[in-house]
Formats: C-alpha cells, sequence, structure tokens
C-alpha cells in the first residue's frame, strides 16, 4: 500500500534534503526511523528536495510498504524515533496512483529575511538577515515582473537538473511585519536555488544597488552571471505543497504556522 | 567606566545564564568574549539570570572597565567573536549609578505554548508544546487572579534565594493565534521557577483537570506541593526589562522581535 506523510524540520542540523553517503540529510533519517517501524527497507519519495540549512514547514512524501500499521504509528510511532528537529504533522493511505512529487500542482516557499544593523541572536538559523535598510516599494514592483511564466535561467544553479527552465511564479508577495521581510513565493516548480537566487536579487534591488528595470533586463538575459549570489539558506522554508483536491490531501493551514507569523492561505 | 549592554540569545544550547565551572553558560561566554574586546577581565552583572533552555529577546547586563572603546566595539566587535546564537543589540557608556539588576523596576517574560496533538519539529526548542486542546477563556480567568502584590511561594522553586516571596505582577495576559498560546508576564521582579510553575499551572486548569478556583486556593496555600509540575523552559523568553526612563535605556519594541509576533508594548 502507499502512505503520503506530511512532515515539517527544521533544516540546520542536515546536509539538506537528499540521501548522502554520510547518512547526514533529512531522507535518510526519515527513511531509516521508517523502515524501523515497517520492519522492512522503506524508500521515500519527496514533493522538494530542499537544500542544507533549509527548513520545511509542509514537506509531502509517499512510500510504498506491505507493513499493516495504524495511522497512528506512522505519525506518533514515527515521531517518537525521530530525532526533535523532525517531526510528521499528518499521514494518510492513499490511492497507488498518487505521487508527491508528479501529482504536485504548486510549491509554495516563504522567505523571512531581517532587517536590521545587528545579526540575530536568537532566531539565527531561522531568518536571513541584512544589515541595510531596504526598500519595500522597490523590492515589490520588481518581484511582480518574475510573476507568469518565464525562462527563470538566469536564476537557475549550475548544477540544476530541470530538463527544461520555464517555470510559471503565480504568485510573489512581499511583506513587512516590524523589522521581518516575509516573501512568499507559489509556482507550479522551482529550478535549483531559484528563491534564494530570486531573494538575492531583490535584496540588490532593494538597497539601491540597481533599479527595478535590472530585474527586467536580468530574466530577459537568462545568463546566471548577471545575477545577485545566492542569498543564505536559513530564512528559506518549504511551506506548502498543493495536489488536485481529489487526493484529499490536507491544507497548509491546518497543520504548520510558524509561532505568530500571518500567512496567506 | 560602566557600560550597558541588551542582548538577545538562544538558550537552547547553554546551561542558562549563570556562571558555571565547566564554562558552558551564557555568562561565561559573554564575560569571555568581552574580556577578549576589552584586554582586561570583564565581570557583568544581569537584570535576570536565565535557567537552562530559557531565551532572552532583551536581556540587560552592564560592566566597569577601563578600557576605552568605541560603542561599535561593544556591539559589532563584540558580535564578531560571539556564537551565532548570541548576539549585542545595544550599548551604552552610562552612569556609574545604574545596576542592570537593582535599577530594574519590571520584568517581562513571554511564553510561547504550541498546542496541537504532534510535537513540533521545526521550532521544537523555541517553543512549549502541550497536545490536548486548552481553554483559552479558562486560563485568562486564572491568570487574572495572579495579578497584584502577593506571596508567590506556592510558585517558588526549593532552591529559590530570594528574601522575600512577595511579587506584584502587573500583567499576565494571554493570546491565541492559530495554535499558539502566548502568555505575556510582568512583574517588578520573579521567583526562580516562577513563570515556568504558573504557565503549569495555567495548563492544568487550560486542560481542566482543575477549575479557575483552583488558583485562589493554590496562591492561598503559599504551598509548592499543591502546584503543578515546572513548565518546560523552551517556549520562555525574557523579553523586555524596564528602567526608569532617566538611565535612557532603548525601547524593547526597538529592537527585538519573534518574527512576527504581535506583542503588547
Amino acid at each position: 500500500m502507499r502512505i503520503a506523510l506530511v512532515l515539517e524540520y527544521d533544516g540546520s542540523r542536515y546536509c539538506g534534503w537528499q540521501s548522502q553517503p554520510q547518512g547526514c540529510s533529512i531522507q535518510d533519517t526519515l527513511e531509516a526511523t521508517l523502515s524501523k517501524i515497517a520492519q522492512e527497507k522503506i524508500r521515500i519519495i519527496t514533493a522538494g528536495r530542499t537544500d542544507t540549512g533549509v527548513h520545511a514547514l509542509y514537506q509531502v512524501v509517499h512510500f510504498d510498504t506491505s507493513a499493516q500499521r495504524p495511522v497512528s504509528a506512522w505519525i506518533r510511532g514515527v515521531n517518537a524515533l525521530l530525532p526533535n528537529d523532525i517531526a510528521i504533522l499528518w499521514a494518510a493511505e492513499v490511492s497507488g496512483k498518487f505521487h508527491a512529487r508528479y501529482s504536485a500542482v504548486e510549491r509554495r516557499y516563504i522567505y523571512l529575511l531581517l532587517n536590521q544593523p545587528v545579526r540575530p541572536g536568537l532566531n539565527n538559523n531561522k531568518v536571513g538577515w541584512y544589515h541595510h535598510p531596504l526598500q519595500l516599494e522597490q523590492m515589490q514592483s520588481a518581484g511582480a515582473i518574475l510573476v507568469g511564466e518565464h525562462d527563470f535561467s538566469a536564476f537557475r544553479a549550475a548544477e540544476c537538473q530541470a530538463k527544461s527552465p520555464v517555470r510559471t511564479i503565480t504568485r510573489l508577495t512581499i511583506s513587512r511585519q516590524e523589522n521581518l521581510f516575509v516573501f512568499e513565493l507559489c509556482a507550479n516548480a522551482f529550478l535549483h536555488h531559484m528563491v534564494r537566487n530570486i531573494i538575492g536579487c531583490l535584496v540588490y534591488i532593494g538597497k539601491g544597488k540597481y533599479s527595478v528595470e535590472w530585474m527586467h533586463a536580468l530574466l530577459d538575459s537568462c545568463n546566471r552571471t548577471y545575477a545577485a549570489p545566492t542569498f543564505s539558506p536559513a530564512g528559506l522554508y518549504l511551506a506548502g505543497v498543493k495536489y488536485d483536491a481529489d487526493w484529499r490531501m490536507p491544507e497548509f493551514s491546518q497543520l504548520s504556522v510558524i509561532p505568530g507569523l500571518s500567512i496567506h492561505n
């Protein structure tokens, strides 16, 4: 049978999502724990492979198993064995046709950027930080340029394995809560490092290094070497994966929140 | 000369504020760093000694030094040498009569309690967690009983060194943001474990184990053995220290926020 899980994690301690020979990834940790509960080797498929240091508020995986377990075993049983910085939020048996990656129609990422002269001491692994003042309106105008279907080669890591650089951004909003900028990006899918490269470019514009128009030129150039450096992973959260309603996956808002942060649903 | 500092820290990795022989405390770490910058041995006095695992959004210390340094050295210079989970937010030379502990007229603590069936994976060191549903109104009514000047012996740790168990709580509010309860407590000063013991008792009432009236009886009993166990340190933040305006210390709200959390100022 096929089981789907929704989980959240703090990526600070891990070498990213994807399985590594040294076993330091979130995938390795989760597969080892699920295999203990199932008493057989479990391999998982994920909706999105997050980078080293990137967090998830709502990550989706599926796996196939012959083990008959109540849903509580896949939630509380697994949570009892997982390290404290990974938690299963939801589990259900799903159709064998459901696929965590290929059935997903939209991914949502949130980036939290602390904008103050001094570096953070409290949430240093959970927020990006920039010391010079940033102009919200400039960044909002530049962000709007990226919404829609585009060739995002200018924001694509050299090691990106995607066949096509074309993606559709359905939402890119930036809001400010005190000294915290909250970026929200939704797309059908994202290229490797795409969100962090976009954040880096928006910061360039927010601090006045380049004008809003530069974003047009950069997007059109399809040239990664013109863009800003990849921004820190610390503030990045995989915050939702959307599926057709037929799959009956839970709403993001029912599961996980960043304490106190109001996020569009 | 006397220097005052405001700092924030993530207490997860430390054995609390107070200096320990094994040097694992926040005080040890900060004194070692300040001593390097000052090129002489620095001893600091703090407004409030936080427990193991307790965080600070706004902690105040002072120290005396013969070292002549620009303010930026006490902020950016110290931050460059401190570990990432401690940061100086503000520094100034102050009168020799200012005392971080004795000049303080009010301390403010915030407790973040996640109330959902599954344990957190993302903010596990930054929030307390309770799995059964809690009734906000019941906790608010019980909390109101504690406001004012009282003998708080029922909420005092056995190892508490305070001369008197009488304290004045000037504010105790509880609000709910989605699945997060935010407790805010202000008092002239707090006894050892007082906030965490109060949270434990409010949770007892919130889950329906005891009625609101029990809080009256408990307070009047002055007997710690009747109270709930000390609640987890993970959700506790020293969130402000108030001084007379003459001392010109910065407002809490100008310095530090929990990302996205709206807190009364």
